[in-house]
Order: structure tokens, then C-alpha cells, then sequence
């Protein structure tokens, strides 16, 4: 009996994503896509890529029709419009998995301070933080997710070894990311067109990046304290991957295999976190259409900082990918059952 | 018990996909893959995309080393090298899958005055044309399979319903072809640097291409006479993908509709080609990293022209991926094993 | 004592083209440019290349402010608001340079079949193809100028010699043509953001796009007679630059180093036409930013065709470039003033 | 009576800038150009995009040689070869730019520690760091010009007003960057391949590029004493430009409009300099093909750190425009003659 799976907001890069992953994840059978602007469409048409995969049509229908057809929601929503969905999915018994931010900050005004005003705030408590890698054992019972966002996903998953290790001044951390367009949605605008983006690299939202309360909150529960992070988001000329530099001072002499150990030991048994050899940095282009996160550290004796580079493809790891890893673990699932893809390269 | 294959020349870029596509292949076991130039290194050195799926290095080996530890041969060999390598494994009694054009022409004279003297004539006669969708009952008993190029593939699905059912002038035929960067390999040469192809585009090898006499033979055969194309290849700045554009007069009027009608029936119990609804135009990047070949075709009533368009992604139909399609018929597994991926969108 | 200029319609590509190149035109002064929905801010903030060469703020002003400003004023507006837009300028004795389509076409009906109704159709007989290499003389008195589109430009420069000298069968002609995506506008439309081009390539409008009848007209003028093209578009995963690679049937045998000849002497007097070494092919990337069109030919004996390619900077050439050629032209100024950009390699 | 100038080792990317700019220089005669690998070669048909503007051939020449026929060369080669050709200039009394590394650094220590052994060290006292903007007066004097690295160049540029102020605390400054793939030349290696490029984004050389020590000399000289900074550069998929993402923290509080203030005012009398008005961001695209340094910046109250973020044209402000800004100022020419190109956006 296979898990019945449906996702609500389905005709952006994310939902296409999920789509494209479901459709052939062995226990899960895809009954409905959701999306207003192409009610009565096939899924196949408005992404060519996907014909005969899914003979699915868009539909524009409530979260209690969509209930009806599904264990498990996937919310592929703005922030925002998530918080208004997500209760009837709750109040209905259905597995959610939300894509958005809306429940991934623990401290309301947090959230209202860098958001909206929340309109669900009662369910905040419920929801897990989606990153199975430190929360494995709370997804499995939950029955409300907060996937993480995708750059929060690729800065922790590059510092957790050295916080939980306490090898690292918290206070000196500067996250220097760069993402593909894909991050920045299917959305018609002006600053993701190609004559905008190709050839182009530029920073943006400097020092006022929303994923930073994000990435605060959960560096700092893996610290045991409380920081602000310096996090500088750029836009690459490509459609998918996050990498992320980050810079922080070293509190103690280790040599770069010596970290290199501590790296591997951490995540030994993760299946999504390949440590690569010391002295290899990743690439954007290694993960590609997989769900790994790579990671790669060198110390500089000469400034005392350690520079950790990691890197995720931002639609994978960093959402529709994890999100079906966190499905697998709520379901009892292995968690790379639909996820075992090869890198796609060059 | 699964099948043992190996690839012979293993550090380009075709030779990755084999691996990238048979460590995923649920009947098959890598069992070994070479190359001079890295032996001794693991494949996930040179291509980090592939750590956590191959534990296996170069080997530099003689085919009689290498047959002795695999059922099926991969040659991801240049053209005049092949030959040279492909006997040992006939005679070993192995079964050999060649990409080079070694075996392509039937016509020995065609072939040595296109590219170079042949060194194992003797085994043209046995090679089967692998493509799966016109020779699938010869390529069931074969023993050598001459994989077909990658413009080849593209053109020749494209054109098949048109020629077999005689719709066509077969001397108007033009085939105006574009493919990414990955199709002139791995090999670091000026004109494939980054700076050169960016941003460009351009005609090479204009009324000279070497796949020319492979596309007039395979089309030939179909119409049942000979004629000449004319085929111009273009470079594109993308790493995977064939774009073919293919221009013929009419022998009679018919509709676009119609024609739809005919490719779809044409192909309808095949796995790999996607005939589009009528009226619609293939992208490459709907099929990047799959097997398919996407066809659409418009019948042009001001000119008596049909334009058809086909779309492969070059490494995979157009290489590696018809390569394991071959495979999987020689050893009467279903022919979609191993090769089930969802193209790569965006 | 400088000419004069305004740009109308001036924040999409074509404008800020227009002002890029008139900004440093030495006997120019740029004083007005106009947009909706800009109005009110500083082309510098729309467009911060242009910082420190224009103080420039967009105006929401009418013809009749702008004619005020001017002596000759460049529309950069889609086709249907030019032909609203220019009778004011005409009438105020204004130059008037048309970048739109309105007034290309010389047979209204056959304009209002592929476009929309006419509003301002006496003006048609007025207006000069503002093509310099074929309309020279006529352009130098002219009023109103039809500034050729893009692709026409191209097709028409690579076959005017071949034409002109009755070298090929008319009915056999094959444009197969390919644009950067800068030719699409910048509007923010799904089809043009960088993760639906990036990694892509498609032919679109196959067999109706509305630059055929362009290009027929002037075919049909450089032969002494009408015929229909078979010209199909396609979107490259570049921003600027078009590629025309064109098929034709020979009437009589002639050598590639011939027909060289034929075009070296053709375009003798031309500066802005660089025919290539026999056998040399052009590359956009070769002419990217410059006025240069770029033109290579090979004979194929083997099918008797002729392939010409040619290559444009579709901004430049195919845009704002030829606008100002143009306008250099009428004020009696030498026709590379401004004009003499070197192209921008790699 | 026009400049005349050589350019030795012009076959690489740099090489083909210089005669880009140096084709159009209204004051300079470009007299010789050299390469052992193309001797013989007519430069238009290495770079095609050159014909008509130079009809120069490549000659294979000792420095004697050349030296006879110009005022003032420029050394386009690698470092180690530089040290080899400068000195017969230099006692020719010609005027030398050279824009490897070979006399960046003052301490010879540092330079062997960092490169190779020096085969010409006494020269490097009487180089001149070539920045403009902090060396305009040793440069009008100056025999020998060591052309500033593309990272220093932006990178230092972006620092200037922030040290000469004393506004950061020296030990916090990492400096993330980016460049285009021309910054790697145009040898053919695999890692600047189109396939490994496109679609990729990694760090490389993490703690140990060559041009760190480059970037401490002259950030410390600014600052009035010596520290260590970290420096990670980064492979972008453009081939032109250079982004500098600079952090430090803030001795004082200031506001972004406060340190904008100081920026504009310390670059107030420069040419290529843009700094943008407060809160906006640089991006490479902006300054392609110009000779630009645009620079950004953001103070972050939460973290007491400053942003800084620069960009120029690797190719142009990074070697070659730099170079002929060299050059201008020396002969007493106005600094942008020859320079005054638009950025070609997009």
C-alpha cells in the first residue's frame, strides 16, 4: 500500500521539483497537484520535462478536498499563504510538510519581526525543524514540518561539527553564500530573467537577508548560545546550487586533517552528508540534482580562522529533496528511498 | 546474479555517464573502468559527483585483463582506437558495446575515407547498429553493437516516420543541428575552454562533418535508396543536448494534426521517444539527463515544407544511455532498467 | 553644434542600447528619454552601467514635448504603439527612426495579417528600410525611417550578394536562425527567466513568426521577384546575437573561394560588414557589442547548396546600432560616428 | 606624433584586451605584437573579433628586437617570464608595464616565498605599484610599472577609505571573491573547460592564492602597519568580472549614508571609480568591458560589521585598462583616453 502524497502549490521550481521526485519515489503514489494559475492543466504541459511521468492536472481545490486524497501534504507555498493552509492539514490528521518559513522560527516575534504578521500562530509549537540530520528523532514523530530554507540548510549542516565541538569562536562567523536562480522562484520578474542574471554576480539583501533569524536560531541551540551571524546571500548565474564560505576563529591550533576527522566522525552515518578528503573544497555542479550536502574545511594557520565550504543543490537538500528525506523518516521509510539519484555532471 | 561490465576508457565524459548510469543499475556490478592517464586514481578524484557510488580506480589494462572480469564491455574510446581493442573482447567471447564510429558503416570504403584505415575490418559485418528503435531484434543476438552517434541519433528518430512511410523528397532533406559542449569531450583544447563557448555560437565543420556518411546511411536504409543531406552541426553554449531542426518538402499536403498522428503511432511502444502533442517544439533541457529523444514537427502549407524537431540529451540517447539500452536488450532485461531518471528540470 | 536626440520608449533593452551607444556619440547630445513606468527616475538607477554617462531621468511626456527636444528621436516601442506614436514626430518635421515593425512592410495587408490593424498607414509610403547597405541613397533623404528588424538584418546581408547575381534558386531557400534572449525584450515573462533558457535551446514560432514576410519582401526586391522562405527562430542561452545559417540551391557550380570573392567584392565598400577568409565561419561572440555583421559561406558539391552564415549583434546591427547608422546617414555624418566599438572578446 | 606600444606575450586574454583597448587609442600607435605560439599569425585570425581593427601578425621576436620598435611595452606574461624580458627594456629605456606578478611585491622574501626564485630582483626597487588611485605620482615618473593583480585591484580599492580612516579593526578583514574564468588565461587546462565551468561555483586555492601577499603589502601600507587577511577566491561561471565581498568590523558606529559619504568623497577626483549611491549593491555585469571600479557598501548594526562589496572587469581595470591608465598617466594623457568605453550591459 503505497503512501498517497499531494502537493499544495505545485507550479513553481519547488513544486515541479517534488513532482519530479515523487513520481518516481517506489512507495509513494502522486494524487494531486495543486495551482490557481493552471487549474485544468496537465502537470506535463506546463513542464515538458515530466511527460509521462505524471499524467496529473493542476487543481484549484481546498486543503479539505486535498485531505481527502492524501497521507501527506507538501506545502509549496509563499510565506505567508502556508499558515493559512497548514491548520486544515493539521485539524484533518494529514502528515504536513511545510516548505515555507512560516513555521521554522520558534520565537514568534522573531518571525513577525522578519515576516508578516502570523495567522497560525497556535501550531508554531508542533512543528519541527526539518534538518534530519539534527532532528532525525523528533520528525518521526511529528506530524507537522518546518523544512528548513536553503541556505539555512546549507550554513548549518557546514557548522555543526564545529559548534557542537565548541572549536570555534560563535561571535566571529561570517556565512558568505551564493545560490542559483532557481531560489529565487518561477515568478516573472525583472531580476531573474536571463539578460539580468547571465554574466552577472552580484550580493543582495546585505545584512537583511530573512534566513538570518533562521540561521541564528539554529546555530545557536547547536552552540548553547545565543549569536549574530554576519550572512551575505549573492545571486549566481546558474539554476541550481548554494554554496556556502564561512569564516570563523578558531579557538585551539587543529590542522585541517585533523578537522577533516572530526567532520567525518560527525556525520559517519549520514547518507546525504558526503566529508570530502581533506584539502577538497566542493563544488555546486557535484551535487546536482542529488540531495547531498558536501562539505570541505581548511584551517589557516596564518589568520587562525578555519574557512568551511559547503555546498547543496538549493531545489533538493535544500527543499524538495529534504522534504521528502523528512516524508521518508515520518513514514519509516529508508530515508534515501526516492532520493538514491546519481549527481547529474557535467 | 548480476551482470559484470566494464567500461573501457572511462575518464571522458562519456565514460562518466556510463558510470554514472550502470552504479545505479539495479542488474548490474561495475567491475572495472580505465584509463591511462589517471590509473591509479579513484573515479570520485576526478569526478567528485560520483563519491559514494563507486569505490573503483582506474585501472590501466589490457582488454584480455579486463574481459576476464566482466560479461559486457563499454568502449568509450576515440574513433581508430576502438578498433584496436574491440577484437580481444570479441574473441574473449565477451559482449562488446562500442561508442566510437569504428562499426558504424557497413561500406569499409566510406568509412576509411571519412576518418582513417580500419584495423579490424573483418568485424564490421558482425556489428549491429544500436539503435534500439530500428534494430532492436538484430541487437537481441548481437555480439558487437556499434553504438550510434549522438547527431545520428537525434536525426534519424526525427526523420524514420517520414522516410518509411515515403511522406518525403528525400533529396531536400537539411538537418541543422546544434549540441552542447560535452559532445567534443573531455579533452582540454582551446576551442572547448569556458571563455570561447560562452556567450557564442557558430558552424563548424560546415558540409564536412563525419557523421554525415552515418545519417545518409541509416537514412537510406529507411527510404530504401541513397542521397545525400546536407548536415551542419553547431556549437551551443550548454554542457548536455542535440537541438535537430530538419527541413523536407512534402510529397503531399498534410497537416500538421495528421502527421502527429503518424510519428505517435510510429512510436507509440517505445520507452524513449516522447512524440509532443501537435504543435509543440522541443527544448533540450526537458530531456537533459534522461533518455529520451523529445519529436515535434510542424507541416509548413506556404513553403510544402515539414520542419521536424528532435531533442536528446547527447551523453545519454546520444551515448551512454542508448549504450545501456543496448545492454539491457543483449541480456533481455527490461528496456528501461537502469535508465528510468527523470530529466533534470530546470 | 550637436544633433539632438531623444529616445522614446526607452527602458528596455533596445533603448538603453540606444542610449549607450548615443551617450558617448560624439556629435550627439542625448536630451530626453521617455518611460512609463519609470518616470521620474535616473536611467543610471534603472541601468547602473550607464552611471557617469547619463544624468538622464526618465519622462512620462507626450511626441509633441519631446519633438520640442529634439531634431531626431529614436522609438524603441513595440509594434502597434509606434504607429500611435510617430505621426506627431513626422509632423512636427522631426527625424523619425522606427525601431518597431510598423513600418517595414511596404503592403499594409500584408502587415495587418501579421500584425494587428494600422492606425497611421499613410505614413508607409513615407518610410525608408532603413538598411543601409542596400538603401543607402534613400535613407539619406528620408523622413521616417523603418529601422529592419533583427533576423531580417541578418538573413538579408548573408543573401543579398547570392541574390543580386542570381546565383540560387529562390524557392530553395532555408533560413535557420538563432537568438540570444536580449531579442525577447525585457519584459518579465516565464518564457525569458534565466532557469526556463539557461542549459536550454528550442525552435519557437516554427513556420509563422512574424519576421517572415519581412524578409521575404526584401529577398523578393534583391531577386526581381516573390517567393516564400522556410525561416524558423531559435532561443539561445546567450544574451545578445543572432546566428543565420542559410541553405540554398546553386544554380551553377562554383567554389567556396568564388563565391568569397563574389561577397568580398559585394560588400567592398562596407564598413560595417565583415566578409570572412574563405572557409572561416563566423561566431556571435565574434561580433558581440559591435556594429559588425559578420558573414562566412561554404559550397557543398556533394548537394549542391550553398551554406551561408551570418552573425549580428542582434542590440546592435539587428537594433540600435543600425538606428544610429541610420541617423548618421541622414545628418551627413561619417557612418561609423559612434559606431566604432571594438566587439568585446572573450 | 602618436605613442607607440608592443605588446609582448598577446596571444593569452590579456594579451588580446591590450590590443582591444590599444586598436582604438586615439594616441598610440600599436607597432608589435608577439607570440611564439602564433608567429606568423595574423592577430585577426587568432581573435576573429579584431578583424579590421588591427592588421598586425604575430611575430616571434627577442625583447631587442621589439624594443626598437616601440616607446612603451606591455608584458602579458606569466610570472617568472616577465623577470626574464623586462630588464632589455628596461636598459633599452623603454618604458615597461608589466602586468604579471614578477615586481608587485617589495620584499623579495616574500615574492621567492610565494613564486619562484628572482631572476632580475634589482629591478624591483624601481617598480611602481601601478594603482592609480594611491600611486598617481611615482607612476608619472615611473620606468617600470607593476600592473596590481585583478583581486588586489578590487579588493584594495574597496578597502582604501576604510583604512586611510582608520575605521576598521585591521585583524577582522576577509575578503570572499569571485572572478570570471578569463582571470585563469586561455591555456587549455581541464578545469577551465566549459563543461566543468558552467553551471559550477567552487572556491579554490582556500589559505594559500599567490595574491594574498600582493593584497596584505598594500592594505597594510594604507593602514600604516601589517596584518595577515583571509582571502578566498571563487570560480564564477562569466567570463569577465570580479566581485569582492569584503568583511571588517567597525572600530565606531556609522551609518551606511555616513561611510557612503566618506567613500564618495575619497574617490571623488577619479575617473573609474564609481561609488554607488547608499544601499545599492555592485554587480560585475555592470562594469563589463569598461575600465570601473564600482563600489558598495553596508554597515550592519548587528553585528558591528562593515560589508563592503567592489566590482570591476578582471580583463580590463583588472590588467588591461589598468595597464593603459598606467600608460596615459606616464606620457601626461588624459588618464581615460582611450578608455572611455560604455559597460556593455547586458
Amino acid at each position: 500500500m503505497k503512501i498517497k502524497a499531494a502537493v499544495y502549490g505545485a507550479s513553481g521550481y519547488t513544486g515541479q521539483e517534488l513532482i519530479r521526485i515523487l513520481s518516481r519515489h517506489p512507495e509513494v503514489q502522486l494524487t494531486a497537484v495543486t495551482s490557481r494559475r493552471y487549474a485544468g492543466v496537465p502537470v506535463a504541459k506546463v513542464f515538458p520535462s515530466l511527460a509521462g511521468f505524471t499524467s496529473l492536472v493542476y487543481a484549484d481545490a481546498t486543503p479539505q478536498e486535498i485531505a481527502a486524497l492524501c497521507d501527506v501534504v507538501f506545502l509549496a507555498l509563499p510565506h505567508g499563504v502556508s499558515m493559512e493552509i497548514a491548520p486544515a492539514f493539521v485539524e484533518a490528521g494529514r502528515k504536513v510538510i511545510d516548505l515555507s518559513a512560516d513555521y521554522r522560527l520558534r520565537d514568534l516575534a522573531e518571525y513577525e519581526k522578519w515576516y508578516v504578521p502570523h495567522k497560525s500562530a497556535a501550531l508554531i509549537g508542533q512543528a519541527v525543524y526539518g534538518l534530519p540530520e539534527l532532528y532525525r528523532r523528533q520528525i518521526d514523530k511529528a506530524g507537522l514540518i518546518a523544512n528548513p530554507g536553503c541556505y539555512p540548510t546549507c550554513i548549518i549542516l557546514g557548522l555543526a561539527p564545529l559548534l557542537k565541538n565548541g572549536l570555534i569562536e560563535v561571535d566571529s562567523i561570517i556565512a558568505d553564500c551564493a545560490s542559483g536562480v532557481s531560489g529565487a522562484g518561477r515568478d516573472p520578474v525583472v531580476g531573474s530573467l536571463f539578460c539580468e542574471v547571465d554574466g552577472g554576480y552580484k550580493a543582495y539583501k546585505v545584512g537583511n537577508h530573512r534566513h538570518t533569524p533562521e540561521i541564528e536560531q539554529e546555530l545557536g541551540v547547536l552552540a548553547g548560545e545565543s549569536f549574530a551571524v554576519s550572512f551575505t546571500p549573492h545571486l549566481l548565474p546558474v539554476k541550481r546550487g548554494i554554496l556556502s564560505t564561512i569564516y570563523a576563529t578558531l579557538k585551539r591550533d587543529i590542522s585541517t586533517a585533523g578537522l577533516q576527522d572530526i567532520y567525518a566522525s560527525f556525520y559517519e552515518v549520514e547518507k546525504f552528508v558526503r566529508v570530502l578528503p581533506a584539502g577538497d573544497i566542493p563544488n555546486i555542479s557535484s551535487v546536482c540534482g542529488s540531495n547531498y550536502c558536501d562539505v570541505g574545511m581548511v584551517c589557516d594557520p596564518r589568520t587562525g580562522r578555519v574557512i568551511v565550504v559547503s555546498a547543496i543543490d538549493n531545489l533538493v537538500k535544500g527543499a524538495a529533496g529534504q522534504a521528502v528525506q523528512n516524508m521518508n523518516i515520518i513514514f519509516g521509510l529508508p530515508e534515501e528511498s526516492g532520493l538514491a539519484a546519481v549527481p547529474v555532471y557535467p
